[in-house]
This record gives C-alpha cells, sequence and structure tokens, in this order.
C-alpha cells in the first residue's frame, strides 16, 4: 500500500464543485471513475484539502488516495492525463508518507480573484473573471486590503450556510490587489478559508474601490460578526483555489 | 427600411461555425433568433462578411441586415445583448448606406492565431489557443513569415474541400509573429483568405519554428500548387477572425 499526493488544475465552469453529489458533473467524480479505471474497477475515496463551489476553478488543487498498484511514480501523471476530461488536468503526483492528509497538513491556501474592470464585457473571459465595469481606485482597495490582513473573527465575512461549528478565526497572511491592464488580481493566502469567505472578501474590496466604504466601516463589519451587515457574495467565475502549501 | 452593420464577438467553442446548418447551434441561427424576437416574429436573414468554422472564434466579425424597425442606432446593441447568449457579444450597431454589403464590401480581413507554447497544456487556455508543447525559434518563424507576404496562388495553402472554383490568387499585407511570455501570436492580413488557409500557413510557420523547413521549402510548396505537400491544418482552438475592414 502507498500513498499518492497528487496536485490537479480544473476549469470549474462545467462543474457543480469538486464534492461529490448523486447525479452532477463533480471534480471529485471525474478523478474517482478515472482512479477506477486506473484500478480495474476497483472504487477508491480521494481526500482533498477542501472542496470548491459550482463554477470555482483551481490552478492547484491537492487530493490524496491510497493504492496498492505498483505503478511507477513518474507514470501516474500519464495515466491520469490519458483519461481525465479536457477541464482537469493532473499536474503532479508524488509518494508521500501514509501519515499524509491533504486536507489536515495543508498550513496554507492561496485563492485568487480575477476582475475584468473594463466597461465592455469579454465573451473570451466571461468563465475566468467577474465583469465589474465601473471605475475602482487601486489605491483605496490597498488601503482596505491592509483591514483584513492578521487574525480576524470572520463571521461576517463567511455564508450564513457555513457548516462550521467552532471558531471563525482565521489567519490572513496576505490579502493584496494588483491591476494588469484592464484586469484587477486579488491574492488572498490564510490558514483557512470559510464557506464563500473570499467572494464576499473581494466583494468589500471592490466596494472599497468606489469609494463606497473605509477602512472603519470594515473594521466595524467584523464587529458586528454578522452576515447581513457586509454586501453581496461574488460569482464564482473570478474565483481560483491558487495554491495549497504543506510543511 | 434601414441598413444595420453589426460587429460581433464570439466564443467558437460551442458553435458549429458561423453559418446556419439544420439541428446545429450555430452563430448565425441564435443572431437570427434574436432578431426575430427584437422584431415580434418576423424572420430577417444576416449577411457576413464570411462564415467561421466549427469551434473558430471572432473578436471583430461583421454582418449587415435590414429592418423596418425605428429603433435609436443606440439602443440596438442593448437590445441584441439583452438576447443573445453569453457567448455572442454585440460590440457595434451602426447604421450604414443602403448599399453597403457586409461581404462584397469588406477590403482586408485580419485573422490572429495563438499558440500556448510551453511544455505543459493549461485547462484555462484549451479553448482559446492550440497548444504546441515543443521549442519554436520566433526568428526562423519571422524568416518564413516573408515568404507569405504579397501577391501568390494560395492553392497549396488551402482545404481541398475548398468551394471556391475561381482564382486562388490572395495578397497578404501582413504575415508575423510575436511572442508574450509562453504565447506565441500570430497576425495575418490580407484581402481575402481561403478554406483552412489561415490555419495551414500557421502549420507552416510553427514548422519552420522547429527548423523542419525553410523558406525554399515554402517557395517550392506555392510553386506545386498542391494541398499534399503542405503539412497538416491547425486546430480551430487558437483562431480568432480579428478585425473586418470597410472603405
Amino acid at each position: 500500500m502507498q500513498k499518492l499526493k497528487c496536485t490537479v488544475s480544473y476549469d470549474g465552469t462545467f462543474f457543480s464543485g469538486f464534492q461529490i453529489q448523486p447525479n452532477k458533473r463533480t471534480v471529485q467524480q471525474e478523478i474517482e471513475n478515472a482512479i477506477m479505471q486506473i484500478h480495474n474497477g476497483e472504487k477508491i475515496r480521494i481526500y482533498s484539502s477542501g472542496r470548491t463551489d459550482t463554477g470555482v476553478h483551481a490552478r492547484g488543487q491537492v487530493f490524496h488516495f491510497e493504492t496498492n498498484l505498483t505503478i511507477p511514480e513518474s507514470n501516474w501523471k500519464k495515466a491520469f492525463n490519458a483519461i481525465l476530461p479536457n477541464d482537469i488536468y493532473m499536474k503532479q503526483v508524488e509518494r508521500v508518507p501514509m501519515s499524509f492528509h491533504a486536507r489536515f497538513d495543508a498550513t496554507q491556501k492561496e485563492y485568487r480573484y480575477f476582475v475584468l474592470n473594463s466597461k465592455e464585457p469579454d465573451v473570451f473571459k466571461r468563465n475566468l473573471t467577474h465583469h465589474d465595469p465601473w471605475e475602482n481606485d487601486i489605491d483605496a482597495i490597498l488601503v482596505a486590503c491592509e483591514a483584513f490582513k492578521g487574525t480576524h473573527d470572520f463571521t461576517s465575512f463567511c455564508s450564513a450556510r457555513t457548516t462550521v461549528k467552532g471558531s471563525k478565526v482565521r489567519t490572513l497572511s496576505e490579502v493584496s490587489c494588483k491591476r494588469e491592464g484592464n484586469e484587477l488580481q486579488f491574492i488572498l493566502k490564510g490558514d483557512g478559508f470559510l464557506y464563500n469567505m473570499a467572494r464576499i472578501i473581494v466583494g468589500v474590496l471592490l466596494e472599497a474601490g468606489k469609494g463606497n466604504l473605509t477602512t472603519a466601516d470594515i473594521e466595524d463589519m467584523f464587529q458586528k460578526k454578522d452576515r447581513t451587515v457586509v454586501g453581496k457574495t461574488l460569482p464564482p467565475t473570478g474565483l481560483f483555489l491558487w495554491e495549497v502549501s504543506y510543511k
């Protein structure tokens, strides 16, 4: 028996998210189907670093699984990519100690959110960006980013539908934004993200970019610990699970 | 009665090309459906600058149609975009003289072909580029570009399935290539393009980039006037009808 750690990218557009659900096309289902094919029909469960929602993309999602097959480590990637559909691509397969766990051993996650900030939409970016036709002041966004850095209770910035029952305290080590042409790229790194947290935070940052709220307003939102005092969740199209880090 | 000139972009991925065909999803059909809806069920034909193949994209396709409606010119774009599916976007609608014809009045067409020139494919670019994992020498490509410029008989560089019965002499005013990061962008401008011509030419340019053929080889291909002496047609994913010019 050996354990394999896999790093995979997927275009979330045509998936009902990562996690298996009956009668839906999910990333997990496609990967488990591929593993079943490689194992001649044997069903093997995979364990990811965490789920991603419908329409959310991944540049570097990580999962692990256990296998009895003795395929050389270097052949696994080819075997996967020969079977996986063309909106999933296996980037790396590595053998790891049996104690490794893709979810519990993750030390940091990085999300990026891409905004097409132009008057006109772009059909070629419709599934991979969020289109915001209004002007944004990048300096105002960068000031607002500071308010999110560090350790906070993110109750106001996660979906009321979260299944997390324990602490909603998380630590963000980076919250930043850069403009490249007419695209805004938001970068969020942290030890953990609550349900919809990245999309809600970027929504607030875009409001700051339009001069609709200040750092004091964001601090007030944190204190209220109430999802309803914060604006709407941005669409999934712009969101990428960029990288998952391990010790 | 008035005549309208429309400039439209579309992601060709989920279309069986531009031209109407029974039981297929085509760009023309979607646009004519939108026009029918705007005209309360009246069927109106559109006339494009030319068809594009299955999977080929357009940044600036042009078509015209005639209407009896007296909608202000500025409202047409909104009316279209409220109805069109999200892989078609109406960029501009202008009133033109009744003598205007999108196909016969076009003086120049520009195509661009995008190649992802990296060892690994990229799921997020799979429908909008052609993936070429091999190394290409941009200088060799630029030398080969010169052989295509000017006026030539392009018989060897168009599909044997072409319906053109007359002259296959065309003039290309620009054939060039630039590298941006791991992407090669080919630019072709000419007074007309035969069936598959852009995709066949870029295929030859990529062979030149790999050192597999020289300017003398390309001149020989021109002289043979035989499609079978030239390599294969590249996939449609990388091809964009970029712009159509009029007097």
